[in-house]
């Protein structure tokens, strides 16, 4: 992973699950990023304590409030990040806050598909709408050939439940809403691939597996791809991940362990 | 098409364009269904005048107020239905109401992809909730062997603006928030064809074309597959291929002209 440096990553959901995971491991890399942007919905709240913790030792993790699913919040991180980079672009940014709920084909209703539509697909949206400025400027400031994170990268947690393809295999999962809203963000990024190809953003979605977090307790155990993984196990896998993507990835929806699921 | 006979047919967004076009197609048929709900969220309206025309002259059209965004109106349509059906079931429900608006990746808002989303993804899902007891009792009720849209059969009207794989193919089409639905929409058919197969209700999306409608007017018109449809070319295409629906084409996309799409 040698070749793996990232000045500046930003990640969404970042006070506890997958994304708290990701902070740490970013600041354990031998050469970490210069600025981590941890973002969370509710900074001063107790579920921050440990990401506060984190940035009280590691001057180079930097929290700022964001609520996915409020305009507002995302423009004025997107602001401060702005104002911290002091003329520098954000290299990788990582869309991973997202929620289910227990839903099937009968109990889903109108609020609970829209609630979730919106933390999963109308969030990532807006978070790379605010951000896409830092990144365009990242990708103009490297001089790195080809597309990959430590360019400028924006990469989306999704789901193999998001995948239309895999459904028979994984439909004893009971999460209609959250099914429908990674095929939706999947298509996301198929379209951001598209729109930001031309400014060197590489755009990928990535399933990180079958997590021991809250969201993966919510949604069900089961005998997911690669069985139960602790947040450790797969925050490990997709670092691996990010170290190798490239324009090979760009637009496709990769899995913690580096392989291609359809959509 | 001889063996195709519906004896019950329910179309949402029937007032114009593909909708209204289907209640045609129908009512001309060598051997009509007995019952055709047009339904549409404002009979009273001058948008439903052709419609009203339509059922002065044919008995066997029906005509229901419902709203797809609207839980309320869809639930006193299934009532109605119910009745007017007096004890058999429904046997092909088509879930063609839609809307689109044009959305780019820096253009699109919160409140139109929810909105979109909501039109046409929420609708269909709760559309087929209220009507499912009425396609299971068709199913229970038919002899026929194997699955048909003349046994029992939910039908969603999607695009291939909702497949991810052909996106690079279609991304001039500047329709972020409808592309996102449709891909949802697409996933939700997947579900609804793990959980009504043992019901014995056919499920299937189905790409109409590029067709001459407002909505198509509206996503702007361009060089897709087939051209420029009519809504008579696409719809003859359409009722061809619901003839022949058959397991095999159980939790798929399919074109008016007969082909799968990727998802
Ligand atoms: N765990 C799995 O097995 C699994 C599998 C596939 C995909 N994923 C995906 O991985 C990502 C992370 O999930 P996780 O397992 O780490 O879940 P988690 O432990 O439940 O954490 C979810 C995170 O998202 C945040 N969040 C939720 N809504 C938010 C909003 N509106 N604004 C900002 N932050 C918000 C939460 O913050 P609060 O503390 O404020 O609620 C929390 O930090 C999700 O996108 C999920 O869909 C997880
Ligand atoms: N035209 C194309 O090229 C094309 C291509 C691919 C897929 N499609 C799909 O085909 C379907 C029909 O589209 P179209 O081209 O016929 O469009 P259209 O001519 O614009 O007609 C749309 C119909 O949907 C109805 N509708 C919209 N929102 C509704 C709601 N909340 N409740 C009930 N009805 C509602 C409209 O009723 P009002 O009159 O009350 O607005 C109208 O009857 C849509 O699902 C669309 O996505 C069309």
């Amino acid at each position: 992973m040698a070749g793996f440096h990232v000045h500046s990553v930003l990640v969404t959901g970042s006070n506890r699950g997958i994304g708290l995971e990701l902070i740490k491991h970013f600041i354990g890399k031998p050469n970490p990023p210069e600025v981590i942007f941890a973002t969370c919905r509710d900074p001063e709240g107790t579920r921050a304590q440990e990401l506060k913790n984190l940035a009280a030792q590691h001057p180079n993790v930097v929290i700022l409030q964001l609520d996915t699913t409020d305009p507002g919040s995302i423009k004025a991180a997107a602001k401060k990040a702005e104002a911290h980079l002091g003329g520098s672009g954000l290299n990788l940014l990582i869309n991973n806050a997202g929620i289910v709920s227990p839903s099937t084909l009968e109990s889903a209703t109108s609020e609970d598909m829209l609630s979730v539509y919106n933390t999963n697909v109308v969030g990532p949206l807006l978070v790379t709408q605010a951000f896409l400025h830092l990144l365009k400027k990242a990708a103009q400031g490297s001089n790195q050939k080809g597309m990959s994170c430590s360019k400028a990268a924006n990469v989306n947690i999704s789901s193999v439940l998001g995948s239309t393809e895999k459904t028979p295999e994984t439909f004893f999962v009971p999460v209609v809403s959250y099914r429908c809203s990674k095929a939706a963000l999947n298509m996301l990024t198929k379209c951001q691939s598209m729109g930001y190809k031309d400014a060197g953003i590489l755009c990928t979605a990535l399933h990180p597996g079958w997590v021991k977090t809250e969201l993966g307790r919510l949604a069900g155990r089961g005998p997911m791809g690669g069985g139960d993984l602790t947040v450790d196990e797969s925050v490990s896998g997709i670092m691996k991940v990010l170290c190798n993507l490239s324009e090979e990835h760009h637009g496709i929806l990769v899995t913690w362990e580096g392989n291609t699921l359809p959509w």
